[in-house]
C-alpha cells in the first residue's frame, strides 16, 4: 500500500520530470491577451493528465476568462473525506527576458534545480500532487475521495473563479482543500502555512498638459507629472515607513502575545532575509520584527512606474503623464473595497489641482487565518514528520492566494496550505527554478499524506 | 536686388516645399544609434544643398559622433561681414508614435500646417536660411560673406561639437552667428531671442534587491526602489515649487527692475499660457511671473521614469531597480559642473543606506544672454519691420542651445536667435508642424535681413 506507492513513485521518476518538462514548454502567462492559445493548451494538458492517472468526469469548463478543468475520483470507503487538490496552470510573465541565463519556456536542469518560468510557481508543485495521486492510485485503491480544481488566473488575481466556485457549489463540494502553492521554508525546514495575506492591486495614472511639452520651452510653469506622481507616492509612507493612507491601520488586527512569541521562534533571523532579498539593507516599520511585517502587516508597494522618455539617450521632454502600478498586501480584518476608498481619500486630499488622476483598482482579495486544529493539518504534520524527519513550522506568509478566500467565503471549506518550492526559488523572477530533491521528497510528503487522511 | 530676390522666392514656393518635405522623410533621430545611416544619409543631404545654391568648399567633416556640414561663399565686397548660419539636421526621436495622426516621417499638409518630425526643430527653419541665401544668390551679388555650420547632435546636446569649434577656429571664423532654432513668440508676434536657458541632463538610478522579489514574499521588510525614487525626486522641490537641491540658487542672477519690466512688457498672459501647455493649471515659484520663470529662473525636470512592470494588467513585483531621467534648465551664472554637485550632494543626504544610487551625466551647457546691441540685432529689426509690419519683441527663452555658449566661449561670437517656428508647432512632442505662411515670410525676412546687412 504505502510502500507499494512509494516505490512506485521511486521507480518513475525520470518519467515524472519529462512530463514536467512538458508542461513548462508551454507560455500560459494569463496576463497577456496574446498567449490565449497556450492557456487553453495549458488546460487541455492538465485535463489529459488527470485522465491518464485515473481521475473521471475530467472537463475543462469555460469561464469569463480563462477555464478551469475539473476532475474527480468518488469511490473511496464510506465516510471517507474529500479532498480537493487546488493548483493553477497560469504563470506570471518571463520579463525582463534577458536576465535569464536559459530561455524560461526551455525547462534547463542545473544541478539539483530545474529552470524554468512555472516550475516553482506552480506547475512543478501541481506536479508533485498529481504524480502523488499516480503513484497511490496505480498501486492500491486510493483511501480518500479526490476533486481537482486547476485554475488559468492565479496570477491575475483569480478574477472569474469566484464566480465559478458560487455556480458549481455542488460539484465543488468537499472536506477541505489540499493547496500546495505556498511551498516550504526551506530543503530541511518542512512548513504549513495557516494565514496568508490578501491584496488590492492598483494602477494610477496622474495627468498634465494633454501632450508631452518641450521643456525647455515650458519647463518652470506647469507641475511636471511625472514629479507630481512622485510626490503623491512619497506621501503614502512617514518616515518610519508606515502607511500614511487614512485609516488604513484602524481594522488591522493586532498581534497577542502568543502570536508574537510563534514570530519568534521561526527559525529566520536578519541575516537570512538579507540573504534572500539582497538588498543592502532591511526596512519597514521598527516596531515589528521582519517576519511579523511579512506575515502580519500591510504594505504599500510600487510595482511599476512609467512615464515620458525612457530609451537611452535624453529627450527634454515635460511628460503629459506618469503611471504606477501600485498594490497593498492586506491582513485580516482588512478589505480591498475599505483599501480603495482609503486610497481615493489620500488622493483627494493630496493631489493638487494642477494635475489630474485616474485610479483603477485591477483585482484583489482579502487576508486569510486558516484553522490550525483539522485532521488535515495532522495528517500533514505527520507526513512531513515521517518523510522529513521533522516537526513543520506553521507561519503566516506575506503572499496572497485569491482561492484561499473564495473557498472559505462560498463553500466554508478550508485550505492546507503547504507546498514544495523554496524560498529562493525565484517565483515571479527571472530564473525561476524548482528545487529537484525537494520536489520527489513532496510527493513522498504527498503519498503518506493520503494515507494519514484515512487513518484520522 | 531685393525685389528680385523676393520675387524669385515667390515663384520657387512649390519647389521650396517639395525639398523640404524631402528632407524630412529622413528618420535622422540622433540619440538612437539604429538610424546613423539616417544620420550620415541627411548630412549629405545638407551638402548637395549647399553646393546646388551656390556655397563652396562644402563638406562633411567628421566628428567623434555625427558629422558637421560645412560650407561657404567669400566674395563679397572687401569689409562686408561674414555670416555664419547655424543650423541642425538631427531631430528628436517621435515617440510616441501612436500619437501621430501621420507618419511622423512622412510629412504631412493639412490646412497652413506642415506636419512632420523636424518641420518645426529645424529642419524646416534651416531650408527658410538656404531657400533665403538661394533667393539672393539666383538674383543678384550676394551682400555678406557666409559660413554654414550644420551639426547633427543639437539634440543630444551637442557632444562633440565644442571640440569641432575648437579645432576649426580659423575656418569657423566670422562676425557673428544667425541662429535661427529659437523660432518666434507667434504668426503675427515677431521676435528676437536674446537670453537662453542652459541645460544639465542625467540618468538617475535607485538599486535596492540585485533581482526582482515577490512583492508578497518580500513586501514590507524591502525598501522598494520606485518608492525610493519617488521619496528622492519628491524632496527635489519644496512645496512652492521651489528646487531644493544645496546652493541651487546660489549663482542665480537676480532680476533687475529694468529686466522684470521687459518681461511685463511681452504679450503673453496665463490664459494664453494655459492654452499652450493644456495643463490644468499653470504651476511654480509663485514670487515670479510665468514669463520669468519660462526666461531668467532655473528648473528641475522628471523627463521620464522606468521601473518594475509597465504592461497592461498587473504583476506583483518588487522592483530590483528605479530610473528617473532628471534635468535642469539653468540660468547665468549657473553651470552644469555645479549643478552635478548639488544633485550629488543632495542625493548623499537623503537617499537612505538600504538602497545604492548612480548618477550619470549625460550632457548639458550653460546659459547665454546676447548682446542686444549689435549691427546684426538692428539689420533683423528692421527686417521684421519690413516684412512683418511690426517691431519684434526681445524676449529670453526657456530652451537651451549649446552652440550658442560654444560659439561665445571659443570664438567670442556672439549669436543673433530667431527663427520662424511657432510657440504651439510641438516640437519634441507627437505631431510637430511647421506653419507655412510663417515659413514663407520667413524666406522674406531674411532675403531683407541680408541686404539690410550691407547697408548697416
Amino acid at each position: 500500500m504505502l510502500n507499494e506507492a512509494l516505490q512506485y513513485a521511486q521507480e518513475n521518476q525520470e518519467r515524472f520530470l519529462t512530463e514536467m518538462k512538458e508542461v513548462l514548454t508551454i507560455p500560459s502567462i494569463s496576463t497577456d491577451p496574446d498567449h490565449k492559445p497556450d492557456m487553453e493548451h495549458a488546460a487541455q494538458w492538465m485535463a489529459a493528465q488527470l485522465r491518464s492517472i485515473g481521475m473521471e468526469n475530467v472537463q475543462v469548463l469555460p469561464t469569463e476568462g480563462h477555464p478551469v478543468v475539473y476532475g474527480e475520483w468518488l469511490h473511496a470507503a464510506p465516510k471517507a473525506q474529500t479532498v480537493m487538490i487546488y493548483g493553477h496552470y497560469d504563470v506570471q510573465p518571463p520579463d525582463p527576458v534577458e536576465l535569464w541565463s536559459t530561455p524560461p519556456f526551455e525547462p534547463a536542469v542545473r544541478g539539483d534545480d530545474l529552470f524554468a518560468r512555472g516550475s516553482a510557481d506552480m506547475k512543478g508543485q501541481l506536479l508533485a500532487a498529481l504524480k502523488a495521486v499516480e503513484s497511490v492510485m496505480k498501486t492500491g485503491s486510493f483511501p480518500v475521495n479526490l476533486k481537482w480544481l486547476i485554475e488559468g488566473e492565479e496570477e491575475i488575481g483569480s478574477e472569474h473563479l469566484d464566480d465559478f466556485i458560487k455556480d458549481h457549489k455542488e460539484l465543488l463540494g468537499c472536506d477541505f482543500c489540499l493547496n500546495m502553492d505556498a511551498g516550504v521554508m526551506g530543503a530541511d525546514q518542512p512548513s504549513i502555512t495557516t494565514g496568508l495575506r490578501g491584496l488590492a492591486y492598483y494602477e494610477l495614472k496622474v495627468y498634465g498638459p494633454k501632450k508631452d511639452l518641450h521643456s525647455g520651452l515650458f519647463g518652470g510653469i506647469v507641475h511636471n507629472p511625472a514629479q507630481a506622481l512622485a510626490e503623491l507616492i512619497a506621501g503614502m509612507h512617514d518616515k518610519k515607513g508606515r502607511i500614511t493612507l487614512p485609516g488604513f491601520y484602524d481594522s488591522v488586527r493586532k498581534l497577542s502575545k502568543k502570536e508574537r512569541k510563534d514570530f519568534a521562534r521561526l527559525p529566520v533571523d536578519k541575516k537570512m532575509y538579507l540573504e534572500q532579498t539582497t538588498a543592502p539593507a532591511l526596512w519597514g516599520e521598527p516596531n515589528f520584527t521582519p517576519q511579523e511585517r511579512l506575515g502580519a502587516r500591510p504594505t504599500l508597494e510600487v510595482n511599476g512606474l512609467l512615464s515620458g522618455f525612457t530609451g537611452p539617450g535624453s529627450k527634454t521632454v515635460l511628460p503629459a503623464w506618469a503611471m504606477a502600478k501600485i498594490s497593498c498586501r492586506l491582513v485580516p480584518d482588512q478589505t480591498p473595497k475599505e483599501t480603495t476608498r482609503q486610497l481615493k481619500k489620500y488622493l483627494k486630499a493630496h493631489a493638487s489641482k494642477d494635475i489630474t488622476w485616474e485610479l483603477t483598482y485591477l483585482h484583489g482579495a482579502g487576508a486569510a487565518l486558516v484553522s490550525t486544529d483539522s485532521p488535515a493539518l495532522k495528517a500533514m504534520t505527520k507526513a512531513f514528520q515521517s518523510t522529513w524527519g521533522k516537526e513543520p513550522y506553521l507561519l503566516r506568509e506575506g503572499g496572497s492566494i485569491g482561492v484561499v478566500v473564495q473557498l472559505q467565503k462560498r463553500l466554508g471549506v478550508d485550505s492546507l496550505l503547504t507546498g514544495f518550492g523554496l524560498p529562493d526559488c525565484d517565483a515571479h523572477s527571472p530564473n525561476e527554478k524548482l528545487h529537484l530533491p525537494t520536489w520527489s521528497k513532496g510527493i513522498d510528503t504527498l503519498i503518506s499524506f493520503f494515507y494519514n487522511l484515512a487513518g484520522e
